[in-house]
């Protein structure tokens, strides 16, 4: 509830002292009374919109990662050479995975800052809230519909016209908000110029539908045009906000703004993303792709009674053996992502503030989460010791090493605005700094040193590719002494070697370089 | 993080000190010191379980509503009657769905209990929930094989090792726990006796899995009596707990209890429940429960280009339209699926206090829910004004209808105890009190409205269910207008009465109890 709460009470206590009085404990009356009373006071149902935005969080979360779905169960052909299947696949279904991954992101960061201006609900805002989850959840059919059909319009135009009515009940969010300020966003609720905020915002919102208008106009026209212009609307403001970012650390001048507009509805990869939206939709995505194999397990693998009285000679257990390689898939995919989680859990259990530079790395750390079940599939299905294997267990690896990496980034992200962005324990010099950034790095290192061990082992990739499932969650837990005894080594050659060089202190700047320049 | 945060950083910044003056500002040096006195410091890395419950409870409401997708995508033959392959349906998968999602839920209950009394994690804490996370995911799998090999004992063994694990972890986590106070409840932190309560929580969670342990053993022998024990210990401390407060509801009389153990791990219905987690547990089962069929829609809805251009004469539209049925029965069910998850968030938005009966009525209606999807799609797969048409309309009400139901049951419960659970404003004579019940009974009215107009209108059901659909968005968004014309035409007419009977209060007492009564 919002804090306006409590005035409340004492007000609706006050409405019952005075029927009290007038009626003399009347009690039905005044019951009906206190009810009606509500209806006058605009501010009565106000809400705290942490719950709604949980579950927008949640839903949008799924869609993210439906797309998978098609991709994980392409059955690949035995005698047919991986490479080709695998060409075959990434051009249709991959490709409308990470984009479809991207829109639905691109239209959960607009949520966010919509709701970052916006930040009590009520009751219409909340049903508003619903409609247009209803139509981003459509986004990924329409989504696939222009992949499978990129000659016929329809697809373009179903997704054309479910941009313009989320822009419009997104405007009408905004109207509403407006027209009832004790919803918006303290800061807005002070300022004086809301009418100037208003424009500024229904502005940038009604920008995307227009484009899109026109875009499905085209599309009658020449509908090659109107996939130009979508790509330009979706994607150019991160582009550009991207070329505009490293320029600016390039040249090192800073962004000039009118100062009104700087905190909502710029394109500043500096503009900040509320920090437990990013949580939860990374929780989201993480606890779907962690559960989607046994989705499968579950309705496929429980064999049929009759064919295992048939087949295997009433054994349950010799029938189950053939999805060994599953279970198998499961386990070592259930820990791979349950541990990338606990690395991006221990990562922002340490970020104050979250910007949408990192908002945008988290986005593609996830989008390769999201390939990890997939890839742990592939293997385990193919027979061992085939070259099938050795590349399915190299693309496990490259997914791993990348979806690591852009956790990493994200921290060197954070690093370079450490003072606002990082609790003082892991930035330069904190007591967290190494450990966190052996966290991070352990994914990637183990990553890319199993991926160069199956090159040159190659009949060993399977067994390879195991010891590091099994390895890897004993190395998180014995992670703090393992950087403790590296800390050590590296303390004990240092002041051995500061013993022997005492009055050089160059040595010592550069023996700091190469802990933490790593991370730069 | 926690709240021995910010003494920490205090501490730490002393250490500091310390090292500068003692060192003279050698950065490095300092630098390795911070880091690996982090080692000496036991609290160092205590976290916040904030987030690790919430992920916890997506990956729970996940697997509790997955066994839901065998069932919904059993196909039904158009020739056969639905109520044969209903009867097939029931027995076995329904079945599975409603005992996978109450054993889930009891596993989430004995998560949630474990985390009242460790509110406060580390990595190492972490690392073993996440084991405990993978056998709970694993649970539905070992379910479903018991259900269909219900003679032989794999099942039951694997059901029985997983608990047993399940449990061992949990004892872990206890024994950590204590070993390391300071992650402990605030209460046992302070409390003298902690030594009782480790042994009063150890021998509750030990209990289920030493059960199992016999129920495995007894499956050897004879293994019809290891499901008899399994269903004692799960449901009986439910069933018990049940009776002794309807008992005592009848009796009046009042539970005695050691004065120790009444907050933890007591099978008394009043034991608190995290308000947090059951709003966190459900909106994941509403999330995934109202995206299942687009997932479905993404994966088999998009026509194959070449079937396009054979069968359909290249017209993308009319392919297209095969699928109607399906968008309707996935914007319907999101729909539905949605104004519920408000019905739900508008009642926790004024539970100050959740306890354990109305957790169980909760997961009874988010059973319910789980089904919704299902019943829509069985709605619009029948032709149209056959039986089978007016037979899934008719179930998808009773469905609307029960998972309405146990959610006006939840307020029935929390309004025994309105004192401690409820908000002042939903309180009997709370301005929001009728409105509140208006919006609980709202589905349970018209579903049930649906389901009797449909069994004198039978040949038009399928029109009545979508009027439904369409109608109740409204309602709720003209809800609070209904309640306010409703209760003035009662003052209007409880008005009029009292000027005609003005010296007669015992009339004004009878015509209260319409209103206030229904809900007791």
């Amino acid at each position: 509830m919002a804090e306006n709460d409590e005035s409340e009470i004492i007000e609706h206590h006050d409405d019952e002292e005075m029927e009290k009085r007038r009626t003399q404990r009347n009690h039905f009356h005044s019951f009906l009374e206190s009810v009606s009373s509500s209806e006058t006071n605009g501010h009565s149902s106000t809400q705290s919109s942490h719950r709604l935005l949980a579950y927008s969080d949640a839903l949008i979360s799924i869609i993210a990662t439906v797309m998978i779905l098609p991709v994980a169960h392409t059955k690949f052909q035995d005698n047919e050479e991986l490479k080709q299947s695998i060409q075959a696949l990434l051009t249709t279904k991959v490709a409308v995975y990470l984009m479809t991954f991207l829109i639905v992101t691109v239209a959960w960061a607009a949520h966010i800052r919509l709701f970052q201006v916006i930040v009590r609900i009520d009751d219409n805002l909340a049903l508003l809230n619903l409609a247009c989850m209803m139509l981003i959840t459509f986004l990924p059919y329409t989504f696939s519909l222009m992949a499978t059909f990129p000659n016929y319009i329809l697809g373009i135009l179903l997704f054309c016209a479910c941009v313009m009515v989320i822009g419009l009940i997104q405007c009408l969010i905004v109207l509403y908000g407006f027209s009832r300020p004790f919803l918006l966003n303290d800061q807005i609720q002070m300022s004086e110029n809301q009418a100037y905020y208003k424009q500024h915002i229904l502005k940038v919102i009604m920008k995307v539908p227009i484009m899109c208008l026109f875009a499905s106009i085209f599309s009658v026209i020449f509908f090659q045009l109107s996939y130009v212009i979508l790509a330009i609307v979706i994607f150019l403001p991160y582009i550009s906000g991207c070329l505009k970012w490293i320029w600016n650390k390039a040249i090192g001048g800073q962004v000039e703004d009118s100062p009104d507009s700087v905190l909502f509805y710029t394109y500043q990869l500096s503009e900040p993303l509320s920090k437990e939206r990013v949580e939860a939709f990374s929780d989201g995505v993480y606890a779907i792709v962690a559960t989607l194999l046994i989705l499968d397990i579950c309705e496929d693998n429980v064999p049929d009674p009759s064919v295992v009285k048939r087949e295997f000679n009433n054994s349950l257990v010799t029938a189950l053996q053939q999805y060994g390689p599953e279970y198998l898939a499961y386990f070592g995919s259930f820990a791979t992502v349950g541990l990338l989680w606990f690395v991006h859990h221990s990562l922002f259990l340490h970020v104050i503030k979250a910007n949408r530079l990192m908002g945008l790395f988290n986005t593609f750390s996830l989008a390769f989460v999201g390939g990890l079940p997939l890839a742990y599939q592939l293997t385990h299905e193919f027979p061992r010791g085939s070259r099938n294997e050795l590349e399915a267990v190299q693309i496990s690896c490259v997914i791993i090493f990348f979806a690591g990496l852009f956790q990493l980034a994200m921290w060197v992200v954070a690093l370079f605005t450490e003072r606002e962005t990082l609790h003082p324990y892991v930035r330069y010099g904190g007591r967290e700094h190494t450990f966190m950034l052996a966290k991070l790095s352990l994914y990637p290192c183990v990553a890319l040193g199993t991926f160069f061990l199956t090159c040159i082992l190659s009949r060993f990739s399977a067994p390879i590719f195991h010891m590091m499932e099994i390895g890897v969650p004993f190395a998180f837990l014995l992670l703090r002494l393992l950087v403790r005894v590296a800390l050590a080594l590296l303390r004990w050659l240092f002041c051995s070697a500061r013993n022997d060089l005492d009055n050089v202190p160059v040595v010592e700047e550069d023996s700091q370089l190469p802990i933490v320049d790593v991370v730069t």
